[in-house]
């Protein structure tokens, strides 16, 4: 008998419909003999609703109040679900994250899980009812108040979870049916890939294939939950994430990613002066703003450069502002901004052994014509910043060029 | 310095410039000196929303399921007021019911309080902080669930909290501003009560006037809560609720209630022995329904009789549910119901020690020809079933009669 924990983000659960469908999901899963622990989303759009509302108030934002807002929408979807569940004679109950509880630390609004007493999720398996579980919402120990993990924190929820209570399978279900060499809106013959290492997937969650959360990929690599990506419409096989060790051929390249969120700052003219670069990201760091390209280059005149990185469109508006409090510390001229622009990835663990990858990438870009704004690697992907408006045909022709169609 | 709770009601709160509104009332009583506690319902139409997801499961209803989802709106109601009193440089902060926690029995979805841990409350405004209580909802300590206190529940939460915390009034902001000789919508000239005892306003509240939720009401009355009904559009003095000795003059009749939910169940024919009436209303409890006016006549032989009892419209079906399971127990022949009825009702603190009250209440209906089929009576209130078609001729024809215009 085994133990799986299934996770059904919000579109699997967006309405009544779809809350039963989820249901028989879990029905047909304790069937196979297995015990099943339910990990639910809030109802699609429930959230931003609730988001909404919040930032009539942004002037003042008040996490703590934010997250007693923001996690109403998770205690109404479990509250539905286990009541579907007992209606089809199956014994469920909500847990929500104060209950069970899911300590975390105290920052509000974007809290990571510090732990989960297992023992109130164990107690409901033994008594062989399935606990539904509230995802993105925990408990801060140290004010007695609901703290949220930042969108998408359902799935980080499910995997601490079915880490926490050793499950042999992390379930998560969705509105795609797994994880695919290039987006299949842009690319036609984009493949669903079977298996990919954690590495890869990392990779792939954080270069915009908006599958995971993340941070719920880094936990599931680190506590070595075998994660699967799946379809809650037709709930067959998806994409399961393993350890590297145990994928015997290793792609060049696995797949090809895109984001079209991506903006750029650039710092002209500052003082080449050591230290600058700490200058610049302290500030940003204390804001929260992630920067993820940083590029130095020279200027007109010997004794000063420019600096540029990029950062989520999302945080543009607060990092400007962060700059340009800091303008005399930092010591720059000017800013220019960067809206209009996309992040092209290649991603594959073969890279790690082979070469030539990246001068490959470039080619075929030029080929295209297409200029590249920024460069950044790692062991196992490749980015570039290019025009947006280029994302498609940069997208098809390394889809191509690779061979992954 | 006074200690002053608010309760905002669902109307109140209703849409972001509602909760704004309320937030300068908070603020102008802070600014008269006073410590002030809020206690809000959620947003109006929310809970509405909750119970017609929840009812797509009512073939298998889980009342502490029914719980966890309903009690959602609370909590966003006060995180947003909190967020927009801090916006205006006041502190605040929201406060669940499992926060405090307001302590409840284990009857889900139509709990009572038991205690109230003010320790919490009380910090709050020792630290110059006003507490945002979440209204309707509560903690089961057996379970560790939330309850709830059925619909208008956020009434008792108030009433509840300005007892424990001995708060020097407990202020119910409302769409109406008081309590009304008569429904201003059916008698035009009907007045508002300045002041009214409690046990007055029990009898309007269990009679239809919709102000305030009755337990409420029985609650301010056991602990001595001073309540006024405002209105929180206006913010001008509404009613208030007082001890019958503070009242001089007691009025003979201080208004005429109304209400269209009634309706009549008769049962035809039964044996006329004893405890026939605990076989007809033993079922009718277990099922938790409340029965009002009760009726018993003979009926063409001598040896059998006619039962008839009046109860809410919505508890219709299942009372004859189990009218019809227990038929054979009963014994009765046939069900007769009407359904097109309403109450009518005079009160008044001055009948308890005037005669007469009801001989011209009967005499006013004849002379409008508006047919009585029950008549029940209290110390202070006198309540007829009449058809439904007649409503505003007999309320309007009282008004006038017992000169509240």
């Amino acid at each position: 008998m085994g133990l799986i924990v299934q996770k059904y983000g919000g579109t699997s659960v967006k309405n009544i419909s779809k809350i039963k469908k989820a249901c028989l999901l879990i029905s047909a899963e304790k069937n196979r003999g297995n015990n099943v622990v339910v990990v639910a989303s809030a109802m699609a759009g429930y959230t931003n609703t609730m988001v909404k509302l919040a930032e009539n108030f942004s002037k003042c934002f008040i996490p703590e109040e934010y997250d007693t807002v923001v996690s109403s929408g998770e205690q109404i979807s479990v509250g539905l679900i286990s009541m579907c569940l007992n209606g089809m004679g199956i014994k469920a109950r909500s847990l929500l994250g104060w209950q069970i509880p899911i300590v975390s630390d105290e920052n509000h609004s974007k809290a990571k899980i510090i732990r989960i007493e297992k023992k109130s999720i164990l107690k409901l398996i033994k008594e062989d009812t399935i606990p539904v579980i509230a995802g993105f919402q925990s408990i801060n120990p140290y004010n007695n108040r609901i703290t949220t993990m930042g969108r998408g924190g359902s799935d980080t929820s499910a995997v601490a979870v079915a880490a926490s209570i050793k499950a042999d399978r992390c379930d998560i279900y969705t509105d795609v049916d797994g994880v695919y060499t290039s987006d299949p809106r842009i690319v036609k013959n984009a493949k669903k890939i079977d298996r990919i290492s954690y590495e890869e997937m990392l990779e792939f969650a954080s270069l915009g294939a908006k599958v995971l959360q993340t941070r719920s990929v880094e936990m599931a690599m680190r506590y070595n939950v075998k994660v699967q990506v799946l379809s809650s419409t037709s709930g067959k096989p998806g994409t399961t994430l393993v350890k590297e060790e145990k994928i015997m051929e290793k792609a060049l390249v696995s797949g090809i990613t895109h984001s079209k969120e991506e903006c750029n700052i650039t710092l002209i003219n500052l003082q080449d002066k050591p230290g600058i670069a700490a200058k610049i990201f302290t500030p940003l760091s204390k804001a929260n703003i992630n920067v993820d390209m940083i590029v130095q280059t020279g200027s007109e005149s010997r004794k000063h450069i420019n600096f540029t990185f990029s950062l989520s469109k999302t945080d543009l508006k607060s990092a400007l502002g962060q700059m340009n409090a800091n303008k005399k510390i930092i010591g720059f001229q000017k800013i220019i901004t960067n809206k209009k622009l996309a992040k092209i990835s290649i991603v594959g663990l073969g890279m790690k052994t082979h070469s030539g990858v990246a001068q490959k990438m470039f080619s075929i870009l030029a080929s295209k014509k297409i200029n590249i704004h920024v460069i950044s690697t790692s062991e196992i992907k490749i980015s570039v910043l290019i025009d947006e408006k280029s994302t498609e045909s940069a997208v098809r022709a390394l889809h191509t060029a690779f061979k992954l169609g």
